[in-house]
């Protein structure tokens, strides 16, 4: 007997169909071995945007207090759905939403993170061998009012529920198989991994995210909770989202991603003073801005040109704030691109392996692609390149790792 | 400066546009001399309906307990939207779920009855000169699950806030402008009603309910609270429910109803012996099902015929009951008949008024309307009659008591 969380996404829930196949798979779950099981539903694909575009036809600020009251609704009709159609079957089952599930969350409407979750209704419904149907990405503040926590959020509920249940696993249900070593849209020859590390799935953002709601992963490692990402339309194994010791594949790069979603801004002939680099990040940092990559070029003169990059919407603001810091600190000129792409290698066996970044850079300059910024951690290796170049890189990278998939 | 419950119907808050009117109302409402404003609002026309049809759609057999989970998303829609279009207006204002209202009922799901209301969190924010937008028709049980107030609860849940809130008025808003002295669909001269008294309203029950939830009149009438019942499209005065002393208008009878939903079941030559009537009708009162006309002709010969009425979905199995019954205590046999109709005159004045019985005998006479059985209560006079006759009885009975509408 195990103690399993399911987490089914929008398209596994996307009709009443859908639903039923669902709730075949939820029983087969709980007859093998008299499983418990805890579901975690998402709303009915295409609900949750259709009630935010009531919501501005309502109004052109929609109150955000009010927005998640209205948003809450998409989970709370997927999980009464499944619930009938369980107990229908003859399956004692029970539905939970935001407040009855006690998942306590803080007051940030739209994207609450969870403060804690009372396990004393789930583990009574479980005591009395209850399927319990839980409405995710909602939540409740220690006042009362309905929070949601984010897109994506019901991976979040899943895999909170799934640590403080202490569950043996947290099985996400999505319309992908599982996570690839590359965009398969990009690299044709990219393969569904095995097994990939809580560390490498938080870095593997751009594949990740589309998969599995990135906050959660960081749930996931923190409280050790085997994450299975698959299919709700077969019956293969996905991807095992685990600790780095029990990842079952040795490979040294275990991903190759892009984000052709980074501008770059440089700050030319920049006096090179202490405190200069406060002056131009402060200002960016106080209008919400994440700064990615960095880079700065000392010249002979005591003078330094500064390139960094900021995601694409918070370019034009960038620009803005940078010409008033060059203006202030008296640096030359400030000049902007939106025509890079980052690229990146991520794997926790580049820890133990030297060579991995010449190995990069080899495999770009055999295809003449320039590097123009390079930013390193313990398991990735990122560069900025023109944007042209992105998916050949990526195409370029995963065959020079031995990522091919055998045809 | 007053405090005004407001609820909305369905049709009141059918989609955007409606809701948009319903804010400028409570708007001007709120602004009229600074009053406290609290509003309940059903969900929009036809989404009950359709989450119904989504439940058949998904079971054969909905579990009542996530039907009601299911159900009070519609009225969660509609309190969010306005409440949004409240803020987005400038106005503060805050939505508030069964849960969140703390709208206690007991746990017949579907049909539940309030048991208990918290005024705390609906005090503490008209304190704050907030607009309260509570979502009508739904309540929570003692152990925390979502209920439903049936058809038409939504005007229950305002008049039971209106109630403990000690509320100066509860107006309905809905898509009818008041309660008529007949169905205007049956009698052309009908007439809208200034004023109508608690107990004439709970008699005129297939008048109207179909403008007012009945079970809301009884929570009007206990706590002395005037409903005013008006249109959403409209600013005419509308008619108010009051008690009997505030009642404006001196009628001897405010009021002509039918009723086509009667059948009438007849044991014949019954021994007429003492406790006859407990075994006739005990088996059909504990299937649940509710005799309203009874009458009994005593024959010399220590016989008598008993003839009821039982609501016309109720007749069949009512009729295998009394074959039963008839069989055990002796009685000749059993006839039943769907063809009938009641037609009943209602009025607080009638209690003064010698005469009004043979007033309305005498009326039906007139068009040799024959009268098969008769009720009478205190302000109530009513009579089966054949079908055929039903609309005609009202518009001879409407003239009768000087109810027509001066043309």
């Amino acid at each position: 007997m195990a103690l399993i969380v399911q987490k089914f996404g929008g398209t596994s829930v996307a009709d009443i169909a859908r639903i039923r196949n669902v709730a075949d798979r939820v029983i087969r779950t709980y007859d093998q071995g008299k499983n418990n099981v805890v579901v975690v539903l998402s709303a009915m694909s295409g609900v949750t945007d259709k009630l935010i575009a009531l919501a501005h036809e309502a109004t052109e600020n929609p109150d955000p207090r009010e927005l998640d009251v209205l948003l809450a609704t998409g989970e709370q009709t997927t999980a009464a759905i499944l619930t009938m159609m369980l107990k229908d079957r003859g399956y004692p089952s029970q539905s939970l939403l935001g407040h009855q599930t006690e998942m306590v969350t803080d007051c940030e409407y739209g994207n609450a993170r969870i403060l804690e979750i009372g396990t004393h209704t789930i583990t009574r419904l479980l005591d009395e061998k209850k399927i319990v149907v839980v409405a995710g990405f909602q939540g409740v503040d220690i006042k009362g009012n309905i929070t949601t926590l984010g897109r994506g959020g019901s991976d979040t509920s899943a895999v909170a529920i799934a640590a403080v249940l202490n569950a043996d696993v947290c099985e996400i249900y999505t319309d992908v198989d599982g996570v690839y070593t590359a965009d398969p849209n990009v690299c044709p020859k990219a393969r569904k991994l095995k097994s990939v590390s809580y560390d490498e799935m938080l870095n593997m953002a751009s594949l990740g995210a589309k998969v599995l709601q990135i906050r959660s992963v960081g749930f996931a490692k923190k409280y050790n909770i085997p994450v299975h990402v698959r299919s709700s339309f077969s019956e293969e194994e996905g991807t095992m989202v685990v600790n780095e010791d029990s990842a079952m594949e040795q490979l040294v790069v275990s991903g190759v991603t892009q984000d052709l979603n980074q501008a770059q801004i440089t700050l030319k002939k920049v006096p090179d003073q202490p405190g200069i680099a406060a002056k131009i990040f402060s200002p960016i940092a106080e209008a919400g801005i994440v700064v990615d990559m960095i880079i700065q070029n000392t010249r002979s003169t005591g003078e330094t040109d500064l390139t960094f990059t900021v995601p694409t919407p918070n370019f034009k603001q960038a620009m803005e704030i940078e010409k008033k810091v060059a203006e202030s600190i008296g640096a030359r000129e400030v000049t902007g691109d939106t025509n890079i792409a980052k690229v990146s290698v991520i794997g926790v066996g580049m820890k133990n392996h030297a060579g991995v970044a010449s190995l990069m850079f080899n495999a770009l300059a055999r295809e003449n692609i320039n590097v123009i910024l390079i930013t390193t951690s313990e398991i990735r290796i990122s560069c900025a390149i023109e944007k042209k170049y992105a998916e050949l890189a990526v195409r370029v990278l995963h065959t020079a790792f031995g990522l091919d998939r055998e045809e």
